[in-house]
């Protein structure tokens, strides 16, 4: 893509990016350091830079050709995340090492897993009597992990399903307990989000099961429902961290990293724990929530790499002013967007009811559908990238997680609003 | 640990460092490339440095403060792979995304997945007959996969345990299927291996489970069985492409990547594809090949990260001359350390049998116990850290996997006459 400027390995750009050292005082910036065994035959030329490097306001996203990403996950980090990480891959904080390398029972990973715990339970103001745990295998392991560990095979147990991510979730678990789907927006092509105070719960339900936010849909829950009988169990994947939550309202919130959080491996299940301890005799090792509560997640090795990268996200929203401060920023590119849709007349299109429209994942669909394949071609154009809808719904999909800019979503609808002047 | 150098912040380094671009022809290092958004305030110094670069014959391990790392695993990667990774990990050859930001359905990740898989089945000579998947939830996860999918739960199946990672494979296989022990070396502390001709099989047997090398007890297969009745299975975790291996002997060969190629979270499993698609009722989805094979192992979001960096270790085991040539420097490494031993009069012990010993992990002990913690304490002074043996075995534990260079053996070495020499 940008190979012509990729051919020219012209130093003069590191000295006068300011992203390179974005993260100065934290970062350590490692590859920078001197080195005991650098050659004698070439002879040092010595410029400082700090000053430099922390003199210029240009954000982080800004420059070195990056894109702006509309994947629906794994999705766009933060850019000064990716820059830490970039400054700390090859020898961690003075370690010798890098994190990937990191014995996970060493004191260095500890540190990081600790401190990883430790910011995520600060930012969702997480009770003492839940436990965090830092698994593997994606959310599509916990649609059997979850039935397995709370439930014999003859209980009973309510799902709501708002998308397909809920309904894969109410299919696995057909293999361990006796779910009910007891609502389902499927003839509706998933659009809303039922009034919970009409459904019926079954009698005895170990718990109710809901997807906070459906990533292929675009349905987000606004508030939860307060279960009659058992526990509210909710899939986050897709919204996790991107807005403050009262945990304690929940037995289990679960969600795979690659949204918001991280990248893809990691699984965080946050759960009350009073659940922990009666799975079935069937269930894997890996699957038992008792094992690795009892093991701090060290039962075997744990996706080291992506717990240390949760860690730097966790790190830079603490530093953003926690889950408040996020959700304003969500709010507003949100806001953005879905009034660019509504603004339209007609040209664009979003099928959700307006009161649960998600503000991480934006589906929608164009009056000529016939234009939406040159649409998603000329944002590649203008590098925007991965705004093609899911193959099961079709139209375009614009993700915009916490690491989205704002000036991403700003670029996108200012190309939407030309793209409908070209085609009216 | 070099706190001093570090906080210097001078940038000659990155000119006279001849590591920064060791692989300056295949990386991109895409953080050193022109930004169309620089600052204009700040004028650039033009330096090209290509020539300067590309000169020093220092190899990557040294300098930087990098350290030898004997952990079992998570373990050492190869220094120029890690120099790879730091150089892309912000901007993958021009994509304008970190690897971790990519769709795991994009063209950039399927390039990246497929070339993984490619190199890993030229460096294994994998049979067109078997399936390559890239899983999650290491070995562990494996131990319940392979009777769900491969028994029903009245099959019998048969163990030879070696060490502690069998014994735990044949725990968890008795929740799905009805295996029997036909050999442990337990009561002979894991020390040997048996002759397979002298054991008597189960009639009827769906497989045999070996694990190739025990990480604990450092006990190694060096040929393999036939079993009369079913198929060969084997956890070759801790010494995965260390050697050349004839698949073909195989029904299934599985491994976590976090010893020899890769990060942890990622687990690969090699399979006979007609012994794919019978999996039990109760299998969860994530744990079904079938559903992997189907999907090539992208039914949901697989560790993205993790495939990416393990594709890096199998270009450079190809770029090394292969499995065969990988084995030469795994046999001269551990000749060393196993003479050093031998020749120590005593003062270091090895307890396995002289034929099975693993090239891999090296467990030993002193004659003088009392001795052993100042050892670990004063390798750590010499920059050789996690040379403490597992709980469950005491002493001491080298792991030399492949990524382990000469020159750490024999600093190793070095380090251990010396303190012979000073305690004897």
């Amino acid at each position: 893509m940008a190979s012509k400027l990729a051919s020219s390995n012209n130093y003069s750009l590191l000295l006068q990016n300011p992203h390179h050292n974005h993260r100065g005082a934290a970062g350590t910036n490692n590859h920078l350091r001197p080195s005991a065994a650098s050659s004698p035959k070439i002879k040092p030329l010595s410029l400082r830079c700090a000053t430099t490097a922390a003199a210029s306001p240009i954000p982080a996203h800004v420059g070195e050709e990056r894109i702006f990403n509309f994947a629906a996950g794994p999705a766009t980090l933060p850019a000064n995340v990716l820059k830490k990480a970039e400054s700390e891959l090859y020898n961690w904080r003075g370690s010798g090492m890098s994190v990937m390398e990191m014995s996970h029972r060493g004191k260095e990973f500890l540190s990081i897993i600790q401190k990883a715990e430790s910011d995520l339970r600060s930012l969702l103001n997480i009770p003492e009597d839940y436990s965090v745990l830092f698994l593997q295998g994606g959310a599509t392991t916990q649609f059997a992990a979850i039935p397995l560990n709370l439930c014999s095979p003859d209980d009973s147990v309510d799902f709501v399903v708002t998308g397909s991510w809920g309904d894969k979730a109410y299919k696995e678990s057909q293999k361990y307990c006796k779910p009910k789907l007891i609502w389902s927006g499927k003839s509706d092509k998933y659009t809303s989000i039922p009034s919970f105070d009409t459904l019926e719960q079954s009698s005895g339900a170990k718990y109710l099961h809901i997807c906070a936010n459906e990533t292929i849909h675009g349905v987000e829950f606004k508030d939860y429902p307060n279960p009659k009988n058992g526990i509210l169990v909710a899939d986050m994947s897709s919204n996790f961290c991107s807005k403050p939550v009262d945990v304690s309202k929940f037995g289990i919130i679960y969600a795979g990293a690659q949204k918001n959080v991280g990248p893809s491996g990691v699984t965080i299940v946050i759960i009350r724990k009073d659940l922990i301890g009666n799975a079935q005799g069937i269930t894997p090792v890996m699957l038992d929530y008792k094992i690795h509560a009892e093991n701090n997640s060290l039962y075997n090795t744990p996706p080291c790499y992506g717990i240390y990268m949760c860690g730097l996200v966790f790190e830079d929203l603490v530093a953003q002013g926690g889950l408040e401060e996020v959700e304003k920023k969500n709010k507003k590119k949100g806001e953005l967007l879905y009034n660019a849709i509504e603004e339209s007349n007609g040209f664009y299109r979003n099928p959700v009811e307006k009161s649960v429209r998600s503000l991480m994942n934006v589906p929608f669909t164009m009056e000529k559908s016939e234009l939406e394949a040159e649409f998603i071609k000329e944002a590649v154009k203008e590098k925007m990238v991965q705004l093609k809808g899911h193959r099961s719904v079709g139209g375009m999909r614009a993700s915009i997680y916490n690491a989205m800019p704002y000036e991403g979503v700003e670029k996108l609808v200012a190309f939407m609003k030309e793209f409908q002047a070209k085609h009216a």
